[in-house]
């Protein structure tokens, strides 16, 4: 086992991964940009670096100075947690030919994965459901034509190096089927500097549900189950529970083995989430992401699976303490993001937090690297709080979450917690019947 | 269900009735002294009456005023938590006069198990295992050494009415059993007005083992396995979890059958705990607490049962939600009191809490009505917090212990933290081989 680690992130994620290597007897070392000085996780960490100025770029996505931070506290393993530098290849080839192992799967899963186009044809020939579409980028106006008569309209044209729902166009007529990929390539070459873009078949009112999968270097695949993150706001998941209200035992079993079969078929290494949109009870391949997700917490509640300790058991040669046959799925788990962003403008609201008191009791937990007296900077995603909650049925959940709401204080700073308190008493969301454009238009009906 | 539940208590068991009283969608009423009006579950709960002074006989132990509240805020039940009047059995009589559910055991029950010695007999005649001694209160002194003859030197001299460790005097020999005898009266007549003692073999080395039960009203009574909580300190107990080190599996099916049995047989309502001396693979009743104990939550993340909420679904008529087959035991629990006093003299430390910080993530969960700014009043129980980790394994739970106690921040006043700090790390503790003395003599090991 490792004897020490360097966590590659901030905030309440670099909290999870020191939390996971203490409990494991693992050694830790916060790196953080000037910004994040008095981070709690800089604070409890045994070792902590400054990478850098507050700007990303320059520390949190700075490979140089994060490499240095390493070699100079003989680091052995890095973990990127999620965002940053956690889906870069280049960073985890770095990484191992620096000699340490990088907590995350292999540069060249990582890379494939990132392709948006290269991974829908690496998952569809696995056996994966895909939605009907363009196999790979569109070429010429002619083809974008063809291809979205055949699978009808409306469609979807997608930026093949996308993410954030950047570079996505809906495009409901042919008329408008030129411009819209015009512009959807436009945005794309702005923003990833790639302007290659695929079409796909676009679904009415799907819900995004996603399988939690792990897999060991000794050939085991397992898959965790489904979160349902339908609850979405500009393509940011706002509410995420497992298991998802939608789904019933027998499709849950069948895209889970579906899953598994294709993940061993890749080799794959590590943590990762599959992402599909279903509808009309059919699953259809979004991505693969190749780390940890913000939303673990809820498959560790109802697997009771850490799944940040299994991730570094993995990394360091381990098999997975697990069968598919010992997981059991327990109870019911939601996981609510809190925000430091105004919960109807949704303007940031960074500052200090002058009084913090976070819900405790049976069921209740929260992953928070807040606390009273931290200045929350400006720089950074608004992500303050997650609070997760467990309980036997969905409906005890939702009992306790709102009562874990009503005890949650933080003060000195504008959060989302009213828009959290006014979701969790929604009939929509208490039945279970919301879809990924459900949170949209109940925001607009506010308005 | 109720309606409205009143909460008898004050602390973190004030407030985890609360919680299980929102989440079941039951309003609740807090009683407070004037020391309490800013206590958080004043804060938290639907209305809250003041019942009188600091003074305990004057405001929690006081019948009519507590009484009173409940007819003007017309709840339906009271929940008496533990301690105050929790095994008051006149207080559940005049709960029921007064056409109000008391949310426990029948009067008579508490009433029987409040009678050290006719608890002793009843349950001995149900089956359960007993230390030998003598079969009720001792008469005269030749019956006294005749009796300490037979089950032979040392032997343990108690007080019938007693608990806390009053009235208890080991006698090594013959030659100072009258002396003891006559101490312990004296001590019983002062401390409970009643000098009547009895007489048990004295264990040596023995652990404190207790069986956690649940009865509702149509006879299903199921155990839900053992606590070990033999690490104590003034017969107080420090540190408790479940399952106990020094259980087998065949131990604890066999004890839980015998204590469901007896607990049948004597057609009890409501929670309770049948505490046992352990030594050399035996159980000896030591006492059955009609209540809800302070280290319930080591059996709740174990069980993933709700005992409070199961308790007042039980009260209210309401059949179990589970039989004993469902019931399956998960990992591992530890809870850690924390008591606000001086790690190591003991000495009692009110005040205000400058700064609070609870620790979170996976496994950790905290029962405290602490906030940063309270003020701890030096009137009562000096228990501000209870620290309970749940992990897979024993070691896993010790380590997260580790790490959640780092975590924790309680300023401005003292607290036992780094005594459990130090617990966490021991060698005897993390073999799991102390006993009931191995506290005492760790802590004399420091003087």
């Amino acid at each position: 086992m490792f004897d020490k680690v360097l966590i590659a992130n901030r905030g309440e994620i670099a909290l999870r991964i020191h939390r996971a290597c203490r409990e494991m007897g693992i050694h830790t070392v916060a790196v953080h940009s000037t910004a994040d000085e008095d981070a709690m996780h800089v604070r409890l960490a045994d070792e902590s670096v400054c990478i850098g100025p507050p700007s990303a770029a320059r520390s949190y996505l700075n490979i140089p100075a994060i490499m240095a931070a390493a070699e100079i506290t003989n680091a052995d393993a890095i973990h990127p947690g999620y965002g940053f530098l956690s889906e870069n290849a280049k960073f985890a080839e770095i990484v191992a030919d620096h000699g340490i192992t990088f907590i995350g799967p292999t540069a060249e899963h990582i890379r494939l994965m990132g392709d948006k186009i290269a991974a829908k044809d690496t998952v569809r020939r696995l056996g994966v459901p895909c939605v009907p579409g363009s196999d790979g980028a569109i070429d010429d106006e002619a083809e974008a034509a063809r291809i979205a008569a055949e699978i009808g309209y409306p469609v979807l044209v997608k930026a093949a190096a996308g993410g954030g729902g950047r570079g996505m166009r809906v495009v409901k007529e042919p008329e408008r089927l030129s411009a819209e990929i015009a512009d959807a390539r436009s945005e794309a070459r702005n923003a990833f500097g790639d302007d290659a873009v695929y079409m796909e078949k676009y679904l009415s009112r799907p819900r995004h549900i996603e399988m939690q999968i792990i897999a060991d270097a000794h050939g085991n695949v397992v898959h965790l189950g489904e979160r349902d993150c339908s609850l979405q706001r500009r393509h940011q998941k706002v509410v995420e529970e497992s298991p998802s209200p939608a789904l019933n035992a027998r499709e849950r079993e069948e895209i889970g083995e579906t899953v598994v079969k294709a993940i061993s078929a890749l080799g794959y290494l590590g943590v990762g989430t599959i992402e599909f949109l279903y509808e009309d009870g059919a699953f259809y391949f979004i991505e693969m992401n190749t780390r940890l997700q913000v939303e673990h917490p809820v498959t560790e509640m109802v697997t009771g699976i850490d799944l940040v300790r299994e991730q570094i058991r993995i990394a360091s040669g381990a098999p997975l303490s697990f069968t598919q046959k010992d997981v059991r799925f327990t109870g019911h788990a939601i996981e609510c993001r809190i925000n430091a962003e105004h919960p109807r403008t949704f303007m940031a609201s960074p500052g200090q937090v002058t009084d913090y008191h976070q819900p405790g009791g049976l069921g209740v937990r929260v992953d928070s690297a807040l606390y009273s007296g931290y200045r929350i900077p400006p720089y950074y995603d608004s992500l303050i709080a997650k609070l997760i909650v467990h309980g036997n049925t969905r409906n005890e959940c939702l009992m306790r979450l709102r009562r874990a709401l009503e005890e949650y204080v933080i003060g000195g700073i504008t959060c989302t917690i009213p828009l959290l308190s006014d979701l969790v008493g929604n009939r929509d969301f208490v039945d279970g019947t919301y879809d990924i454009k459900w949170l949209e238009e109940y925001l607009s009906s506010l308005d």
